[in-house]
């Protein structure tokens, strides 16, 4: 590895993550707020270490894969690392680990917490929880592409080792413009469900602080109760609309944009994330109305579909305590954590893309068969996929699925029960945040012993890296001078 | 496919089933057991229609994979169907799909049972529903194999079709004699197994039934307490000996009993099945001790290895009920359930040859990027492995865990909560038995809907086929006739 350079680079990612920091210090300045000593502490801190990082020479500033992949890894453990001061030195949160989960939980979007009342923190606080989130959803490196001049040859490792899905499309020629396209949406979506949100009647603050966990799909709420505490199906369903929208591969976005619609209504992955929406919400609206002997009302519906697009966008906000539903909606819901969301989104999880193409690969296994001397290619959106993404695919798969079951047995050491340790790996794996029992929707992760705390924390990255950037640290040859 | 031939291959198998059912027929005759004019008419029904089948013509004999693959899995469904008449006949169990799913649960050797009380039931029943799983555990179609006249070109498919595994060994040139020395070993264990047994104080009756569904790893046993009705660490000790070794590659056993150690001692699926063993033994005997306060003593520590191994051999006795355990310990267990045994053995599940090799791909993939210039192949016990084979493997993996979470969904509307619902089907997909919670080792799957029992059967055919077999039964091109 390249220290050198991969130092250089993760002293910018810190000096970002300072500038960040200014805006909960001036929040809690202009509104008094309690936890002003923390943030000018931790702000102090990260800024100093960002800039000592820029006396470290750079004598070669060429990147090769190792370097990116590297760089990735690192940059986020380390925001993380000094992201979570401002929880610690102000006593929000008292152990040091915890704080780096609910730290790591917001950059990876993934939303679990170990707090049990969020309304009891600073506001300046809270602010600063849910900018995690809207920094981490559309990944700081692709921010730094944007706005830096560029990091020399090799930053299109750090693009693929940060953004996640299987096929990396590039809009434009041009990768820092591609960045660019990406965050104006990204800002543009914000600033959309900032003005819906105050429009049904939301506070300023709220609006903000929510519209960010939205279109990151983080769900990090300010409320107690979480979306709950909303008692309008308007908002509900402005919600719904954002999340779903976050949810979709922003390439999609952008054509939608751009008027080419043809784009949008070929694309296999945008069927296949529509339908398992559409077909998820009717069969836990069923299971309600049937098993549950609810009325089949607005209420219920609104209920199904947002459960149902919240946990497939990865978001993981609630607005009923759906621990308490039937076996069959809660399983449903836990099969939509393994995947649901696309590529190219802000969102977690396997991706629609890859449930695609591996049904797909199953379908050719079994057509061998039948007709073994056919040639078979695969497509998607009518482009042929090379055999090393489809490799790459199905590995991706059993890689993430060992480490559901992996982080599934660290937990279970606690005795939470099977469904509790399982869906606690599951959902952070995936970046969701809730899961079943202790840790449902109404429960929180504070219980947890500090090994199971950081054996989830790097599920979370694992699951926002998609594996390889995390796995390449074990290796001892990563860690050779080169 | 060449209806035809299926159906002549169909019938070959329902004679000789016939002529198995000719064994619990004679018993009861003998015993004067109650449900002996049941077996009576089962096996006229099974003869007459198996005699019937003979009379098609074949006007093609040569056999292609798709019909391979179609004898097999339908002959698996046939045995079940005609194999559950003595339960319903006699009235033990009263509905037909219990009875087929109590059937398949015995030829798949999984051990899943829909009986409340097992010793209720006469004894020739029992007799039966042992046989199933003995006939099950080494297939019926090699048995075919290895006695009849070389079923004709292409008989190389049925074997490719029914016997577990990535990677078919041939121990000598000729089909038909590898089918002979698997049966030769099989049969060896088996009455090595009843010898011990009764030289340990077992009557004759208990000892046959039970060694019939150890060495076949199925796991139904003639006791409600399966094996914690015997008081005696020697009894538990012989079963858990003669589980391990069924669990073995039969291969191995055979170049044990050549003399050949080197290849035994080289194969590392005989290594990580050893080590897995042995290290989810500690990992339970832990959890007991710290976690539950038992003493480390004889009792508790062959407690530990009995459950580790029944499961990971996918037996599925029981000799203590762990649905009580610490949530660690039981998580060891349901991880065991995804794979455990070796190819090439009776045992269901993923098998460690295909975990040994999802690590080794996993590990090349990480490698590419630290060193992108290495040309990597995967070898295995020092032969290089196909790529097309680690590819098959991969999507093996896919499938498997499509089947398990299929089948979770479908179990769930009976509303047994999400272990309950997640531990059934993927217990039955592996060919295990019990699962947790209301389908744990004291419990049963009689409560279940039919859906859940047919969904659970065709996960059941499915763990012991391969998946492939199946899965291409259900492609309407499979259906045209050639």
């Amino acid at each position: 590895m390249n220290y050198q350079l991969v130092l250089r680079l993760l002293g910018n990612i810190l000096r970002i993550e300072a500038a960040c920091l200014l805006v909960p210090t001036l929040f809690a300045l202009f509104t008094g707020g309690p936890d002003l000593t923390a943030f000018c502490l931790a702000l102090l801190i990260t800024a100093a270490v960002g800039q000592g990082l820029r006396f470290i020479p750079v004598s070669r500033a060429r990147m090769q894969a190792r370097d990116g992949f590297a760089t990735v890894a690192l940059s986020w453990i380390a925001m993380s690392a000094f992201g979570a001061l401002p929880y610690v030195f102000s006593g929000a949160i008292g152990d040091y680990v915890g704080a780096f989960f609910e730290t790591v939980s917001g950059f990876t979007t993934t939303g679990a917490t170990v707090l049990s009342s969020i309304e009891d923190l600073p506001r300046a606080t809270l602010l600063w929880r849910a900018m995690t989130q809207w920094m981490g959803g559309m990944g700081v490196l692709v921010f730094t592409l944007a706005i830096l001049p560029s990091s020399g040859e090799g930053s299109v490792y750090l693009m693929r080792a940060e953004s996640p899905g299987p096929i990396k499309t590039k809009l434009v020629p041009r990768l820092k413009d591609t960045a660019k396209i990406l965050y104006t949406i990204y800002v543009g979506l914000t600033a959309a469900q900032i003005l819906c949100l105050r429009l049904a009647g939301m506070g300023w603050y709220e609006a903000v602080t929510h519209a960010m966990t939205t279109i990151s799909t983080g769900g990090f709420s300010v409320k107690n109760a979480s979306i709950a505490a909303y008692d309008s199906l308007l908002i509900h369903w402005i919600f719904i609309l954002f999340m779903f929208l976050s949810g979709v591969n922003f390439s999609l976005l952008y054509y939608a944009i751009c008027r080419q619609f043809k784009e949008v209504f070929t694309s296999e992955e945008l069927r296949f994330y529509t339908c398992l929406a559409v077909g998820s919400s009717a069969l836990v609206a069923a299971s309600l109305v049937c098993q549950l002997g609810q009325a089949l009302d607005g209420k219920t519906v609104t209920d199904a579909v947002f459960q149902v697009v919240t946990v497939m966008t990865t978001t993981g906000y609630a607005t009923v305590d759906y621990d308490l539903w039937p076996t069959f909606a809660k399983m449903v819901i836990v099969l939509l954590m393994f995947a649901g969301a696309s590529a190219g989104s802000t969102a977690g999880g396997i991706k629609s893309i890859r449930m695609v193409l591996l049904f797909k690969t199953l379908r050719r296994e079994v057509r061998r068969i039948l007709h073994p001397r056919e040639v078979t290619i695969i497509k998607a959106d009518g482009h042929r996929v090379k055999e090393e993404t489809l490799s790459g695919v199905t590995l991706f798969f059993f890689a993430y699925v060992a480490a559901v079951l992996i982080g599934a047995l660290v937990v279970a050491w606690d005795d939470i029960g099977i469904t509790g340790a399982f869906t606690a790996s599951l959902t952070c794996v995936g970046n969701v945040g809730p899961g079943l029992a202790p840790v449902g929707p109404t429960g929180n992760f504070g219980a947890l012993s500090a090994v199971s705390k950081v054996v989830l924390s790097a599920n979370m990255l694992l699951g926002r890296l998609e594996v390889l950037p995390l796995l390449v640290l074990l290796f001892p040859s990563m860690w050779k001078k080169r």
